[in-house]
């Protein structure tokens, strides 16, 4: 049985010696490389912050302390020394999930995984206690310097340095700033600069120098190091030497700290803890620590890999071709085609296919950060001087700019074309990735046009027409995974694509974007029944097409598919505008029930939902029967 | 024929003599004053920047330098600069907008009023600048000290500062930080802290003390004064006096400046436009600067007041009771009666009513800056830790929040009540004001509730019961204006309450919110014309409660009436629940129209949508009548 195995709670972490830590620390670095080499998962990560999350479970108290991560993926080493070992089923249905789940532990507080939001959480946990008058107990918070680069970031720091500093009113939170220099790719922007001088501050090595020599490699937690260190009379004010923009906001700042050294991040989170106020423990670590393959991997320090070898960190299995590929093509196409043509992404030029864009063109591509905000306006900027921007980001982050792409994009006119990688069902990511709620909250917006591509031919196809549209936003969303063969069309009416037709007319099925296979697979087996079905594809889902109208009144039942929540999506808007039409023709829509999907895989999720040809003929054939019925009970109703 | 109406272009302002400029800048803030006080208006923020902008229109070429203003109700001074000069009917139909407007000139680039974008459509200006080759032009961006908490901001000034800083890929740009300490109300946060420090650093008193000795008040644009003042050798460095947190970021800064003297700010931003690369120029002006009625209104300086007589300040006409005013109280008894209820905003003590509020419980009112994310967040962290936080903002605004509504409440089921003023149509202050997209929005967010009450007594009633609810995020949403009488109800079935009835049961009117009057009246006619109407108010939204499908069997016809967009809104949700439920009665949904609304008064846009009781009636009886002979119809078309 190994040291892991007997960690049953935080607490059981004060008991080890120094060496049993270290032993601890390469055991759970050993477990790490093993379950993300069979599961795949967030490794690089969870390497760098080993010796960050033992200290932090040593001078705090879990749950009684909060422990707040910023971006979750970071937290199965907090997992594991909360006694969650069983990484098995890491991601899948039934495992654990990838990121804090308050389903798994009371230890997890916060499950959300979009970047930032970590000391908005942190802030208002702080001001709780203050208020119920709980001040003995300390919010932590843990945020990478990627996730420092979002707006929301900048907003807790301002409010968590504007609260009151010095008094019985302060309250108690420690920031921890987990600053690799990277997110995905390197951090960008001025305070990555900053942040970079403080490492190279001279007082970083004279700090580094004082705490070695003082302490040795013996951490002395509870004892009142400080006082051996600096002397009670010099005060607080050595230990938190000024340092930059932190200081000028008015928070206090210990750092940089080497963030593999568990003995002096115990330290500092010590004095951070003693000083009952706001504070931010500056710590530098490494992505991917302690495995070779992973800091060796220039792109992302294997940031989330798929399951891969263990010796050598090479990828397991044959890669396939991806959506993300066909669209990582097609904008190298366009941008030789044309030279307007610009690319921003916010911190994913690797996940979203961006690179060989950024290589080919290096000036006329643009990484913002973790700031979708600034992605969606500064690219209605760019179009209002003439450029067209293409701003790639995942399907469920968008949502982070919905009143830039209403108002600064939608209500100036500005051509700039969202890419929507990860639309739809993600899956093994869980709730918070699931890019189910782009296309009901774009309907909404004017003038916004929308395209769901069915396949790689229409994913290249719609991008090219998405870029012809230079007065207003466009969006082209697809799913994660493979593309799959292409989808073909026997016709195309207006901008609908016809993918099958029957003799009779029973059915229209509008099948959105990759449904498209799943409604051809469902008139087969419709068919087979006697039930004619007309399967089309809108292509574009915002505006539709008036063609969809014609051909409601034309069949007897409209049936929709689409890999979106069922609230305010494609189907509902089309039924929507028949009734305006005045068209009587039942509809019947069919999408991801509202409601937050635990992780899966995304096929398990849309089996679960539905969203298939055997489930979706099943129902269909059912609702012609019932409609049989209906209308001849309706004879006599409507005679009454 | 005064100075200001010789104005036609910018140009024009070059050849004033200094004397002429300071009479232009009397002239024009008496033109202000006299606009606002019959109209309404923004006065105290216009007062303010009136040297600002006459200087910023000297030194730099308009358009060909774009100048873009954050929350452009700062923008009057640069309408009347770019030969707009009749303010008779500001923010009336027909009239000038309160914001700057493409469709007005091509003067302005940008009329989101929402704020903190101004840096963000920089960056892409001059981004799109670099890669077009067009690096002789230069991008103004005016951004108050207020919208500098919003996160947008700081992901900009990350961006620009990020960007190359010397050699000849520097991107012109010139940020002009508008300081007046406030907002609508003073700037919180530690970045004020840090600004009023800069404020009162020794070095300002210095730099005023030069810059007066060696210019005097004769501006010498164009000349290279930089020289005379500093001697070419010591560099730039010295006029760029380092200044903490924007240089640390790597940004130049130039200041503080006084932006009341106009030469001064000739200067700085000669200076600033001459680096050729990124500036900020921190100028220090006062809301209301030049008069007396406005510096002296201690609550927001006369922000935007309604009419009110010059000579005193004193507003005009009588006040009536306001919606606003009924949260205002509610929340106060909640406050008394419940110690966990505190409560939010962002930088809307005022406007929201929670000013009461925070009198009575200053250490239960949070106000966070522009800030509506950290807004949000921060109170889920405090719903987390056993509080139950109401967050007051304007609906509008609530978009910057809707992925932390989303992912930060709903999903951690976050009991947070948010509450939304200025709910659909606001008018006069155009689309980016028009609250009318939260009834669409917000319905995809599981496990959220919605109430949107039609009275005030329904307001009081209705946030007390979302108040009740800890383990979901609720809403509450109503419109600006006056709160009327209150509507009466007959009969509550479940969540919702029958307002009209009669004996014909042909319509069901669902009427949401505020339209419950309309509904009501609309029933009257109806009534008359021998069309039985029964109207409901679901007064929740979200989720509607399943009485209504019940009700809607028992009808021939179901049409809905709402204060927001079509697209996605209660109407289309109710519709969904029908088909779900294979009710087959038609429906008709009413709202706004899907697109984005040019500046009126509230009433005539709702009557330009056709929302009201008589349009309703018209529009009701013509669909009973198509339904009678439809019916006939059908019988033979279904017997084919």
């Amino acid at each position: 049985m190994g040291l892991l195995d007997r960690i049953k709670d935080p607490r059981d972490l004060r008991a080890l010696s120094d060496d049993e830590l270290e032993s601890l620390a390469a055991e759970i670095r050993d477990r790490l490389v093993a379950t993300c080499a069979s599961n795949g998962g967030h490794l690089g990560p969870n390497l760098g912050v080993v010796e960050l999350t033992i200290a932090a479970h040593r001078v705090f108290d879990s749950p009684r302390d909060p422990i707040v991560f910023d971006t979750g993926h970071q937290a199965y080493v907090h997992k594991m020394l909360t006694g969650r070992h069983d990484f098995s089923k890491l991601k899948q249905a039934g495992g654990l999930s990838g990121y804090p789940s308050r389903a798994e532990s009371e230890h997890d507080w916060v499950e959300n995984s979009h970047a930032s939001t970590a000391l908005s959480y942190a802030d208002g946990m702080a001001k709780a206690f203050a208020v119920r008058g709980e001040r003995d107990r300390t919010v932590v918070a843990f945020i990478g310097d990627g996730a420092l680069t979002g707006g929301m970031a900048w907003e807790a720091i301002n409010n968590i340095a504007g609260g009151p500093q010095t008094g019985p009113d302060r309250r108690p939170l420690v920031i921890v700033v987990n600053d690799n220099g990277r997110s995905y790719s390197p951090t960008v922007g001025g305070l990555a600069t900053h942040l970079s001088g403080l490492r190279t501050d001279p007082r970083y090595e004279q700090t580094l120098e004082v705490v070695k020599r003082t302490l040795g490699r013996t951490a002395l937690v509870g004892q009142p190091v400080y006082d051996a260190l600096h002397g009670v009379k010099k005060g607080l004010k050595d230990m938190f030497a000024p340092q930059g923009m932190f200081e000028d906001l008015g928070l206090k700042y210990i750092g940089p700290i080497d963030g593999h050294d568990r003995a002096q991040v115990e330290q500092a989170l010590t004095q951070a803890k003693r000083f009952r106020g706001p504070v931010l423990v500056h710590c530098l670590t490494q992505k991917g620590f302690g495995y070779d393959p992973a800091v060796r991997d220039e792109a992302d320090q294997m940031h989330s890999p798929r399951p891969f070898d263990p010796a050598t960190g090479a990828p397991a299995g044959t890669p396939v071709r991806e959506w993300t590929d066909v669209f990582s093509e097609t904008i190298v196409r366009a941008g030789r085609a044309r030279p307007d043509v610009v690319a921003v992404t916010a911190a994913m030029l690797g996940p979203t296919g961006l690179e060989p864009f950024a290589r080919a063109f290096p000036d006329r591509c643009f990484d913002v950060g973790i700031a979708e905000q600034h992605a969606a306006t500064s690219a209605a900027g760019m179009a209002a001087m003439g450029l067209h921007p293409v701003v790639a980001v995942y399907a469920t982050f968008l949502n982070r700019a919905f009143d830039q792409v209403l108002m600064d994009c939608a209500l100036h006119k500005a051509g700039v074309t969202f890419v929507l990688d990860r639309a739809g069902v993600t899956g093994n990511d869980g709730p918070s990735h699931n890019g189910m709620w782009d296309l009901s909250i774009l309907q909404v917006v004017p003038g916004l046009r929308l395209a769901a591509p069915r396949d790689g031919e229409q994913l290249a196809e719609q991008f090219t027409e998405a870029l012809d549209v230079d007065d207003a936003p466009t969006v082209v969303r697809f799913p994660k995974g493979a593309v799959g063969s292409d989808v073909p069309a026997l016709e195309r009416l207006g901008t609908v694509d016809v993918l099958a037709r029957a003799e009779a007319k029973d059915v229209l099925l509008v099948a959105v974007g990759a449904m498209g296979k799943v409604g051809v697979d469902a008139a087969k087996r419709l068919d087979a029944q006697g039930v004619g079905v007309t399967v089309v594809d809108p292509r574009w889902v915002k505006p539709l097409d008036d063609v969809l109208v014609d051909l409601a009144r034309q069949h007897r039942l409209v049936v929709t598919i689409e890999d979106n929540g069922r609230v305010g999506g494609v189907g509902s808007v089309l039924a929507q505008k028949l009734r305006d039409a005045g068209v009587t023709v039942p509809v019947r829509d069919h999408g991801l029930p509202q409601r937050f999907l635990d992780h899966a895989k995304r096929d398990a999720i849309l089996a679960e939902a539905g969203l298939t040809a055997q489930d979706l003929a099943r129902e269909v054939s059912g609702l012609v029967a019932a409609l049989d019925s209906v209308t001849h009970d309706r004879t006599t109703t409507v005679d009454r």
